[in-house]
């Protein structure tokens, strides 16, 4: 294949995917979400990766689902019923696999993110978000109701925020998308890749291990009762505290000097 | 009887409820909350109604519970016990009847929303609120706690913002209300009725269908662990697929046209 | 013992607890954390306390742990482990004994609130904040991710917010944590403890035990599903409907007249 649908670069220890569809405002076609799903699986096992940021080319972050292929399904024999559910499997399974990346995970958002593209860009973990972009659930104007897309972005979003947006299919604009919690960090014009990488760069110069192991618990406690999650997280803090680097790094701090980390 | 407590106007696939005891602020007697849950029951299952507006008669949204009323129940043997579990109850029932009605809800609040009336606003699933509406729960200024109407607030508001106006009293601004997630949509003066309207009609404008699962998905899916909620709401697109006006929706779409919609 | 720990101080109704270790910016060691949770479970217990106030000596709120004492635990034969699991413990004790507390507790806040010493602040069930004060959850910087302070963190502000402050490790400033909710409300430089003082003295002018219970039900009901929210807060809301000075408040505010409390 001459061109790869998701182009990875990695330096200085984050690994930039790009989704590489521009044409189709980087539509998530089967090939896409196969590509995209291998692409998170490789990540999770390569220890030399610290951080990922996900973008996409062109002049779209993501417009969500690839409509012809959906539509080119209705000639099977069950109306495309099996192929939809399978599709909606296959995408919530790389949804899921943002949250469960050892690795923080920041979305680099410049044009629209719509439908399946906005649930992209709130299942990462974070969202750097150029001045103009946009941000949408508006499968509703077409009769087909983002309901997957909801469950990323009610997670995210005040629940009446999420309503409003998922029933008028209207958009959101970066700057109310950082009011309502959906968007961490505004770029001016012309530096979104430049804010996304000062974003990357601070957790990659974090001790690994730590923002790996805190990651992991920012998902387990959440929605636990307050106990469980003390105890869960309690646990937690003991195994940190036991690692050299930690011990290091503590002691550096009290010691007013840079931590010499072996990570 | 001469004048309805509810009433009811249908215009455009749009029916607007009309709190109508504007002498009393709207306050919800045993009479009112019956009719309400009645009126509701009946929207229910009324296919000629596509959104709903809830708003109240006169200078104010809803002033919560008819006190008078309240306490002419302690004149009982058991100084009201049973009366005020029931008179909950009731309530209660009747503000999930808001969330469970298959159609969209628009709370239109000007003046004041207060205590139980607070409860009804934030129990539809948006709010349009007069630039100078307030919104309180406070039944603490005269020792009765807005346990109930906690209920409502605390599922749309953050815990401290919702903590302060229970404890204090207090009122929140439309425009405070706004940036906590507890109102949509603010109007000038005197443009309340036209903002809700335009509101409701760009949600009677999609494929009702769709609205209705979505809504129902919505509720459905909160609070669920990701990997049921996508389950749930993965299902739920499946089914939304297989419509004919979807199907429809989106090849219109494609083609750059208007659908064609039997809805 | 010549200086106490902590400090009470009580006026009117309000108890005033002031961390008392400042040139440790409060950190809290072994001992701060038993002396603040002994002074807490005497609180519980004393009818004259109606409101409580949390605050820090000197130019700081509280730094969160003693590092010191930590790494001397890492001479034991277990490198400390048994010691770590046993602090982390003895503080989620602590820090749930504040939403357990009946009594309002108001977190006043100067400087700086880190570590667990936001965990602290976001325990508290308010916030009254100085302009320049500023939030953080910056263990990472350190290799030790602040597990457990995220549990307070993440039950108070939107997922992303709370992401990107403990992966980043940065501040919050006073008025970014009002609009995302861990704020209750900032004070002008000068007039921290007069604004904190004006929102405990409303609390405090409540009826005690409508405070007391309605504090409980709120955390009680958090996360339940709608009917068991509704069906606790329902049976709350009836019993507080019987109290004598709920009858007497009720009827008080229908005859325009301040109420005669024997509270």
């Amino acid at each position: 294949m001459t061109e790869e649908l998701i182009q990875r670069e990695d330096a200085g220890g984050i690994a930039t995917l790009t989704l590489n569809r521009p044409a189709a405002l980087n539509a998530l076609s089967d090939a896409m979400i196969a590509a995209l799903t291998d692409a998170l699986a490789r990540l999770a096992d390569d220890r030399s990766v610290r951080v990922v940021v996900l973008r996409g080319a062109g002049r779209a972050f993501c417009a969500g689902h690839d409509l012809k292929e959906m539509q080119a399904a209705r000639a099977q024999p069950d109306r495309g019923a099996a192929a939809f559910a399978d599709l909606f499997a296959r995408c919530a399974t790389m949804m899921q696999a943002l949250p469960a990346l050892p690795q923080p995970v920041i979305a680099e958002v410049q044009g629209i993110a719509t439908a399946a593209g906005c649930q992209l860009a709130a299942s990462c973990d974070m969202v750097v978000a150029a001045e103009d972009a946009r941000f949408g659930v508006n499968g509703v104007n077409i009769g087909l109701f983002c309901s997957t897309p909801m469950v990323a972005l009610t997670r995210k979003v005040p629940p009446a925020i999420a309503f409003e947006m998922l029933t008028t299919g209207e958009f959101l604009s970066a700057a109310r998308a950082r009011e309502v919690g959906l968007v961490n960090r505004i770029a001016p014009p012309g530096h979104l890749a430049a804010e996304t990488r000062k974003l990357a760069e601070t957790l990659a110069a974090k001790l690994s291990a730590a923002v790996h192991i805190g990651k992991r618990s920012f998902y387990d406690q959440q929605g636990l009762p307050l106990a469980e999650a003390y105890a869960l997280t309690g646990a937690r803090m003991t195994e940190n505290m036991l690692w050299r680097d930690t011990e290091e790094g503590i002691n550096a701090f009290l010691e007013k000097r840079k931590p010499d980390w072996a990570d």
